[in-house]
């Protein structure tokens, strides 16, 4: 390796301990990568296990603009060859190889002579492809540069393995809350609707009290499940049409605790616990009078205070079966009255501003 | 940087690419990392979000065996402290320095002389330290060490974020299960346990298939929510005392068609869709006589065929309201009997074998 090339890796490996931006930082690893094995262009190729694509994710090189975005199908060319064989690939002439794709080629114009092709696996699979083109001395690609190549591929196959993890477990949380809100609409469709928009109003109120992002996000949990325990309440309690009384009264009361019970499955706790908690004590009121557990002021969770003042905000502007909707305004006016009794006071004032009141 | 220093880091990056055990793969790092900077002992403390401690996960050196597995509390220490402020530490005499965990020292009889201290970071926050204890040749750790340093600490940083996506997915995954199941739960107390036997009988017809590891996980999703879709069943049917009939029967049959729309609102979709599909179809019969597609055959997907086993089981051996259960004799030859008309011939026979019929 000649000299230049260990600063190279260093800076590349560096540049992982630092990620910002996944694209800058895989373009980077390829510059660097480039450099080492002398390569005239290159392309990171990302394996779409959805799709069953490989994209051209980062590329660099003449044609580096027309490339961009291109997909191979599973299979296609000798990046896909590579993607199933698991093997690298070193190719003095890729038009004389049977496997080559060569439209890219006559798309943009580029000639390729000579590719070193690498497989980056993570530990569940393969990720995608590294792909050098053209050796710069008009050469061709030896071992050395496969060794060097695979020194890249290694760190490069591992960022890529982390960004699709990253987005596995996003849409896991995402797509675990929906379906949780899907069951509940299955049995209750007449608040279908209803958590959404406590979920959205409780988001504008947090947003003007600055919360910060992590916290809005545990809100955000908590505004769509906070309903979750009627799940449990039977149909006659749930459904009935009239104002509920006495024992009925009593069964509806339950829901937070269901609810945090329903909650309190989720893991990792670090992140179920404040919503557990906030879907427990939505209904509690600033003055101590309210459920479950009669707590007062401060000692109700913030979040809870803030989903109690969006929850009475969306009942008291949606029509029931037994009285019609009040306006905005009038909702407001009748929250502005409560503040200090049923609603955190600074929270209440906040919330009618925020609201337009 | 030594000429062997190349050859370690081209090694250390390239383990990164072939990853079976994590453990492993940080020792060879640390040990590659530790012959580069010159260092005696080396330690990868891990940070335990849960617990906030730093814990010495791959530790080598002479006092390696004592020193694994053991914690230091938040800001403890100087791996603490460069957790904390995420710097990087040069200390020439760690004795002298008022941050040093000493008790380390006093434990194990080691000697503890310059450090050279490095915050493992990744894309959501710190991961970990990566610790190089008293240079070999006797001197002091320089800037120089400190850049190879870092050049180990990126992609190590990445590699132990990339294990905590995967357990957190992984436990996302499942308890997000545990959660629609604990739901399913408040609403119908009375099939409490009935989808834990029917995955469980179900998986061992699986393993007695020859099933692989991907498909049985598949399997084990949808067994457990294989009812979920009675959670949209009015409580006059789905609770009912006696058999049902008429009405209450066309209601009772849409609890497949619910539960995939719930498994439909899952993500990623390459992981539910299978599950949605079983789901779907456990009601199916092998005749093209069940519900709700009248699906026959081999055109009923594989693993609903098993869940549809598994489930008429457990409802024989289970008692009703209505009826008491049966023996796993009877049912077994109930199930032998219904072959070819109810269930998958080769299936039920499979089953009736692995359940001891």
């Amino acid at each position: 390796m000649a000299p230049h090339g260990q600063n190279r890796m260093v800076r590349s490996c560096r540049a992982l301990g630092a990620i910002q931006d996944l694209d800058e930082t895989l373009d980077l690893v390829l510059e660097e990568a480039m450099a080492v094995v002398g390569a005239e262009a290159g392309t990171l190729w990302f394996w779409d296990e959805e799709e069953q694509v490989l994209r051209a994710r980062v590329v660099r090189g003449p044609a580096a603009r027309q490339l961009k975005g291109r997909t191979l199908a599973a299979g296609e060319g000798l990046a896909g060859a590579v993607l199933a064989s698991n093997r690298p690939e070193l190719v003095s002439d890729a038009r004389r190889d049977p496997r080559w794709a060569g439209r890219f080629d006559a798309a943009t114009g580029f000639v390729t002579r000579s590719v070193l092709v690498l497989p980056l696996r993570g530990r569940e699979g393969p990720v995608g492809v590294l792909q050098f083109v053209n050796k710069t001395d008009g050469g061709l690609f030896g071992e050395e540069d496969l060794e060097m190549g695979l020194a890249f591929a290694g760190p490069a196959a591992v960022v890529i393995e982390n960004s699709r993890l990253f987005d596995d477990r996003r849409r896991l949380l995402v797509s675990g809350l929906r379906t949780l809100a899907a069951a509940l609409d299955a049995r209750d469709p007449y608040t279908r609707g209803h958590s959404e928009r406590v979920t959205a109003y409780a988001l504008r109120l947090a947003e003007a009290l600055g919360l910060p992002r992590p916290e809005r996000e545990l809100l955000e949990r908590a505004g769509l499940l906070h309903d979750i325990g009627k799940i449990g309440i039977r149909d006659a309690v749930l459904l009935r049409p009239g104002p509920l009384d006495g024992e009925a009264w009593e069964q509806m009361r339950r829901h937070p605790v269901i609810g945090a019970e329903i909650v309190g499955q989720m893991e990792p706790r670090r992140l179920a616990e404040p919503v557990r908690l906030a879907v427990l004590h939505h209904h509690e009121r600033w003055d101590g009078s309210g459920y479950p557990a009669g707590l007062a002021g401060e000692e109700i969770p913030l979040l809870a205070r803030v989903i109690a003042l969006a929850d009475a905000c969306d009942a008291m502007t949606s029509d029931r079966p037994y009285r019609s909707a009040l306006g905005r305004d009038e909702a407001l006016a009748e929250i502005r009255r409560c503040a200090g009794r049923q609603f955190d006071p600074e929270l209440a004032a906040a919330f009618v501003r925020v609201m337009g009141g």
